[in-house]
């Protein structure tokens, strides 16, 4: 009989001996950080791991790369960048959980001797927290002395302005109220279309969209649906456009810091 | 274009409305609590995850479950149970963040309305951290008043005593030492072939195997490979059984508890 | 001897009675959170809060506030937002710290009774951890039962676009680099004109600004002294029109959250 | 146009070079720790802090001193110390956040150089707290190594008793209730009158004091204004015969210690 | 065989059903909590919570008291009360644990139905943790609503002054240094004299003893042998006068809270 | 008069030089950690730290060891292992508390220089939380280096399995019932028999003894008077034959670990 094989990009389906050899081959680890989030009704609500962990694999077709265990829990959803956790099925962890998951994590791989890690961000909640787990990581273990190098970003952080300026006629309305809109919907029919439902891409904007946060939510900041911002508009050829960018960001990321 | 379904049995490929519809059709959730542990030679680090996840998924297959993302980073393997942390590979958490983690997961879904839950544990170490966990969530909702039930549970709790008298002729030396041993590789044989690599099968015991734990761990206690107890004898048939205990287990379980 | 009278804008100065009155008089409390964090050679180390400080205290003399004493330290500073940690002077504290504080204080003045609370931000990087505050808070005291508002935003905010577009030709950097550069100081300047040495205003850039944090900073992306972005171009005309932005911004948020 | 001076004294007010150099030349750095606490009908609630604060930057005056942003809010007020919680105004953090804000400021200032602190509470119910967040920060820095040395005092330490006997007749109470009456009120009065309402000394002492703690706080340990004991009998001259103390108190402890 | 009774004064002693009795009868449960820490030549280190506990049996056999099996280990010692952690043998514990141990057992005696509770510290390090236990233990238990009392106590407390005078001729030095003094050890010789060595009396005083703390704890201001202040002078006449009072304190402080 | 002389096997018992004497001969350091927890009609709520204590009392007899002051409280009782926390008495700490306390305990003795240290177990539910606190122990101080070893084991561990079935005649139910049953009472019977009240053993089992475990805890899982299993059987004879085999085992512990 002749079993499929497995994924040697996954750290979870090497053998410690394999793992270990890519430690040796200084190996860029990359540990993806999502959140289980409302995504509308076309999209699941594991968008944001599923996407970040679509793109970590991809990178491991192209790079030495060992993708570990994402963590699909992510911080608390709020109102306005994520609709809140008045969804059902929005489920988050608080600071604590997050920072401590992510300090320990790191701390293993580098006791194990990685190098080169690359945190890999999909849900914009998570930013600060990653950014103490890390910072907790590296007062118990001296990256300088051992010469590691540590990466915080997600694909977000990739694409370019002339994209959004492209894609949105220069009426790019920012980053928070792009939650199951047009990017996140044109990316992941790009690189994994059975995850989007064409079939109700949303077309409907919270009525109003403070320059502030509010506890508790008013009702009026969210859409009924979940959608901050019309999907409307998504297309494949757009989703292309934007991994463009976000492969041609990683790719000159691990040229410039990892040497690759 | 027809696209590939999404899996329907997991969160994560769900829409906040398709997770809200099984709330209300007071579906079983199921967290699964594994870890990332070296197997030695012919497993994946990945395995307790791995197969507490499959578990998951075949009930799933039977029953209105609601399979959510698997904790995949356990607490640290401890040496005569896993191997310990001089492993490669082996990739841990610490008390605080299992306890945090599943203490928040357990909350969102109580505040969801979800009634039953079950977590799902296999790898031993995690045991008092996820009772923490729960300890702390029921203390911040109230199960009784809203009729709520958790148990905690693990595939090899199910195994019978009858079984482990067959397939061991009446010598099993007990769960702590069966670390990627027998009933771990016929187990993962019988539900995920392709993770198990049977030309390396390990044929070696730990020279000793002390009735107490020992910090810092001392070379004699685990071998080489990561093994700590042969599985060498690993065959399909026993794997069936174990996972004809197993599923019963649930059965039984599902029936006496949940009424299903 | 006449003696100057206390400043009754500040909590710190009030009686528990008089405290008590604006309670019952349905205050805003205002809790300022800035930073001890380098600002360049022109600038001193306390500007995000002294530069918060200074606009909850206008903001009391325009509207029915009371000015909480401003926590002085925030989060770590991060390379590419403030410079970091490498700088003398820059004094901050961890997530544990920040957390708890807010959290505490939100927590004492809901017990009081007050009714209407403007977490006002002046350090980018304390964003997610004063969130984590709020959310701690609002888990022991709930909001919706007692009538309950808390905002969380910053004088940043609430600078239009169409000013960024005007002040800098269309070509505004982002704010993450916005560090003790033209915004800042120009707003300074037209709120309190002796924090600033317009006699040192910097004219240097980092050689890289990446889109992605490092761990550790590489040398080349903060300046030698400690501004992001030149300052050269600051005035007091700017600092006029962006104040004008602040303060329109606070009117239209006390009109739409606390009917003012 | 001339411009005020910035305050040199404040740590705030430096430029990051100002701060450095001060470290340089080997400046002692005060953390005054304070509270908001109701301070009765004639004293305003910041009065720790303030009444601190005031204290360091005589200091300031004296000595190569740099005076950190004080902390405002300090620990849980109790009945019978400060009034306790009951009333309105009084706004305090608990032990986590104490702790870890003063572990934190304290590893930063050890981690710039700096090698003497001053920390100054003028809040009884801080002390402990005080004492666990200089006792985490030491193990985390070599204090005898880098040659630091961290004080942990305040101005009531440095009254004496020769002064206490003679402004009451031998007949002092003891510092818990010595709370908004006449050593504290007498104090202010000499160092910043402006915060003292002479028109409304209290003239009222509880109905009883025991030697305990009691929780919940029955309503006769504490009077209905807030004092403990009365203020009447405050003066001026009590007042300069106080801070007289204080201040040769810290002078033989700067020269004891510090070798000034 | 006739075999010696259990004690039933403690808590660990009784069966449930006893236990169970007394909550229903309204006992006072005594938790002790004391220190390992040096008491110089001729006392062993476990003094603080030793004579704590005499303390609480001899309550029980006055007044319809339970003693909960007293905390022996106390928060970190400090140079100037009890010699500091140079000593061998001062074995003590930080915040966190002190802190969620005492809150701990207080929500689980307040679950029980307890609705008279003494907290009784012998080591004076440990008062302001013991607040917070009982701060964060009340928030999670309503006492006004289960009319529930918590006193916070300790025999030194109730020591008068009239007997320090007649003790000391009026030149008792303060509670600080009476560390393994004349106090301590008189009281001890009284209640349980086979834990005092006579031949050992301390006669040796620190050189200085300053009005603050110092980190690290400079030599002169702890005496080789670990007392403060001289224990010559001890008597069994002085210790009997001192339990008086204790006993004399108690009695009221039960009257008066409890109704005794 | 003669005294009766301190129990010198005690730590508490001792001064800090006679400690200090002991470290310097290698003395064993035994911490029992055990439970308030209800133990049926016959056994008293401390049975664990009781017993746990008995026998390192009986250890420091035959072995140069120093008993430490014994945690008497331990972790939160489950339902399946110890009736669980609806009796009266059951009296238990979080996590928090557990892993602090030993962590802070362990970190002292290896401060003071002891190299060989027992932690004693004698409450099942404790396990996972001593290896938390031993492992967050190591993390700060190199047991290595300083060639320390840490046991971590109970005297439940060292009953044979020989013993075990001739005591069941083959059919021993595993420990996790064996809760104030057959092997507690006779084992308490052999070592300090005034404990056990023979007149009371239950002989009542729980109607149902799931393989999981429910929260909450479902009333047919635990027997009325808490007993998981039948104590109708003890006797003084089994009790001396599971006694030899504990002390068989620690003797082979110590030989073995230790080299005594």
């Amino acid at each position: 009989m002749t079993l499929p094989q497995r994924d040697k990009r996954l750290a979870a389906h090497l053998t410690w001996q394999e793992f270990d050899q890519r430690v040796k081959d200084n190996y860029i680890f990359i540990l993806t950080v999502g959140a289980i989030e409302q995504h509308g009704l076309h999209l699941p609500i594991g968008f944001d791991y599923l996407m970040g962990h679509e793109v970590a694999l991809e990178l491991a077709n192209r790079y030495p790369v060992v993708v570990m265990p994402p963590l699909q829990y992510g911080y608390r959803s709020q109102a306005t960048v994520g609709g809140g956790d008045q969804f059902p099925g929005t489920t988050c962890v608080g600071a604590q959980a997050l920072i401590a998951t992510v300090r320990d994590i790191l701390e293993e791989l580098l006791r194990h001797g990685v190098r080169r890690i690359v945190v890999n961000n999909s849900h914009l909640e998570n930013h600060n927290f990653l950014v103490e787990g890390i910072e907790l990581a590296r007062r118990n273990v001296n990256l300088e002395k051992h010469g590691c190098k540590i990466l915080l970003t997600g694909w977000g952080n990739f694409v370019q302005d002339a994209t959004l300026d492209a894609l949105f006629d220069g009426k790019f309305p920012g980053w928070d109220p792009e939650h199951a809109a047009v990017i996140e919907t044109s990316a992941m029919l790009a690189i994994h279309p059975e995850y989007v439902d064409m079939s109700r891409l949303p077309d409907e904007s919270c009525p109003r969209y403070p320059k502030y946060s509010i506890f508790p939510t008013p009702p009026d900041v969210v859409t009924k649906n979940g959608a901050l911002a019309p999907a409307k508009g998504t297309s494949l050829e757009k989703g292309k456009r934007i991994l463009q960018d976000v492969f041609n960001g990683y790719a000159e990321a691990f040229k410039t810091e990892f040497g690759l």
